[in-house]
């Protein structure tokens, strides 16, 4: 992407017609930032989303969707410090209340707003009703914040951190040398649950570019089936995950959907390069690649089924090039595979070939952060990657302790 | 099984017609025991296996495949110290040089025996050629130490131990009291991969029944599903593991299929708990048992969701009644879940039900060493349970720092 130049120091509101703010509103016990809001000027209102697989889906995921189907989006309301997942009527009953909050609030400050042009979302121990006095003290509170000309986008990136050490953001500042500027910024949170369809992740991305909810929905489905879907780090699935992605048309540029599909892109996938570094307990940040498969479904699958095996992962954490686990977990594909024709590499060494192993295979120097299995099926040109973490003491410390 | 009694202090050769003995052979570098030989002496030759469903299969896997198409077998020789697998072609003359030189001792010591008469299985690091001096040398003491008299169970149970900390078998005494005297004793490891497909788990099971290879094959293949199948500790599966089953026909009774099938599978059962129980670093003992499913088969899925989840696993391991990862878990099944409608309980206590939480769901004490996770559907008739373990420091421990 010629052009484009990538910035962490800046988030969502670094695209113009957008205001954010974090703030503590109390859910927390600690007292750290626990609600976060993200509010689009416009011109334009559009968006699009997606929503976790999981079949069990939080209330504001379930009050997200709704609300998506319209491709309209005034604001975003986050909060830290509890899912608000399986909670059932009642919790749903206070998604929905959060929402009308933060449009009656934008609505005395001036901005006409239905609670339909809402999303909410919510992050946080599963299965306990949220503090509600607290939340909507809290958006009362995210509403004169801003209204008082704060434009947090870091302050926001924090309020929604859970395990997370520290705040992910980005943003990408396209062409601006070409006088064609526009901007896709962006946050997220997300350490623990990073899984297939996406993470206990939240993320919201915003544009001054000039889009329609269409174009916002095909970006987006793509980026995140090549970024946060290729993420797993313990291939657990949150009843939470919502990324969302918000256009104000506030550059008046609109860009042709490449374009828009390109920096999209490139700011998840920074996002979750991100994520990875941050996941809970994280050593090592892994790549497994596979190539050399009859489709790229099956070397997503394949790759999945080595990045998910906690023999591979724990042998990671020891840097110990224990390759015959990367084989063995090769072998449970649902797909032929002959393992006398799959060659195996760890940081570009090959450790097994043609049936046999390298004799440095064991002194392979795996004690950096970084590790890239490779693995080659000889069966055809399907690739996949995908990125994943060792399974670490920290691991089991951070999620043995948590709701306790 | 009326009459029918379970001792753990004798294994294979609890029954009539077969000796065992374990040597220390100079595989192992600790010096520990690491070979062990299961000799039929009839009159019966008949036997069954079942091995592991991993594509990459080691050499004695390969070779043990093959003998094991007569549905005869006089002798088993195990080893652990290294795993002979995914070592090529010279792996596999390895494994067929071991199974020669048994049966070369055997048949100096009088017994005529062939190499397809005598099955292989290995244990221990995938990748490494096996030191065939060490082993070949080791065949002669066994079957040296074997002409001596010894009938050495329990020595044998101890040579195939890799991170077991104790050494498993069982025997079934069958209807002693009736005069109709049989028995089934039978050894076995595995403390790590325990997976869907048996584990990284040798067993041999051994019968004074009389019974033909096909009968052996219906028990044995029954017993395996319902037992070392649904013990499923970290979802891995080993590319070693082998269950088999000899008869020797010495007390000369002929139980009928549903009496071998129910002493069969009880041995196995004994077996797996064993297993369990000693499996790496567990501290937990946990049981998850899933009705109302639309089938058996959607049950046991749903089962090795929950089993395999880290996220349950870890809380599991904090003594902590998280829930909501056992919701998340269940969410991810591939055919319809209604959230409403599941009941979840630990240990008896309901935790969630009809779309909400117990008041008390926070404070069920999974403090004990056992832990029941109970989940319900509402869907159907289906039901199916699947053993296993915490996710503990020991866990990552003992599988960090496995090869180096």
């Amino acid at each position: 992407m010629s052009g484009a130049r990538l910035v962490r120091d800046q988030g969502v509101t670094a695209p113009g017609g957008f205001r954010a703010v974090g703030v503590a509103a109390g859910i927390k016990a600690s007292g750290a930032a626990d609600m976060a809001l993200v509010f689009n000027e416009g011109p334009d209102l559009t968006a699009a989303g997606v929503v976790t697989r999981n079949q069990v889906k939080a209330a504001p995921v379930l009050w997200t969707q709704q609300v998506l189907t319209t491709g309209r989006l005034r604001a975003v309301v986050l909060n830290s410090g509890g899912a608000n997942a399986c909670t059932g009527p009642p919790g749903f009953a206070d998604a929905h209340a959060t929402a009308e909050a933060v449009a009656d609030a934008l609505s005395q400050w001036g901005t006409e707003t239905g609670a339909v042009e809402v999303a909410v979302c919510s992050t946080g121990l599963i299965g306990d009703r949220l503090p509600m006095p607290q939340v909507l003290a809290g958006v009362t509170h995210l509403v004169q914040e801003m209204a008082g000309g704060l434009v947090g986008g870091e302050d926001a990136a924090r309020a929604i951190m859970t395990t997370d050490t520290v705040p992910k953001q980005v943003a990408l500042h396209h062409s601006p040398e070409s006088g064609r500027n526009w901007t896709v910024g962006a946050m997220a949170k997300g350490a623990g649950m990073l899984a297939p369809s996406l993470a206990t992740m939240l993320c919201v991305i915003t544009t001054d570019a000039v889009a329609d909810a269409a174009a916002l929905h095909r970006a987006l489905t793509a980026a995140a089936a090549a970024t946060f879907d290729r993420l797993d780090v313990d291939g657990c699935c949150s009843t939470n995950d919502t990324v969302l992605l918000l256009a104000s048309g506030a550059s008046e540029i609109a860009p042709d959907q490449d374009e828009l599909d390109a920096a999209v892109l490139a700011v998840c996938d920074d996002l979750c390069a991100q994520l990875q570094a941050d996941a809970e307990g994280v050593t090592k940040r892994v790549t497994v690649a596979v190539t050399g498969a009859d489709s790229d479904a099956e070397a997503l699958f394949t790759a999945r089924l080595i990045a998910r095996d906690n023999l591979v992962k724990t042998a990671l954490f020891g840097s110990d090039p224990n390759w015959g686990r990367v084989l063995a977990a090769v072998g449970m594909a649902p797909f032929p595979i002959d393992p006398d024709r799959v060659t195996v590499s760890f940081n570009g060494s090959t450790v097994f070939a043609a049936g046999l192993p390298d004799p440095g295979a064991r002194s392979v120097d795996l004690s950096g952060a970084d590790v890239e299995v490779r693995v080659d099926l000889a069966r055809g040109t399907g690739t996949a990657a995908i990125r994943t973490t060792d399974l670490s003491h920290g691991y089991v410390d951070e999620n043995s302790a948590y709701s306790s």
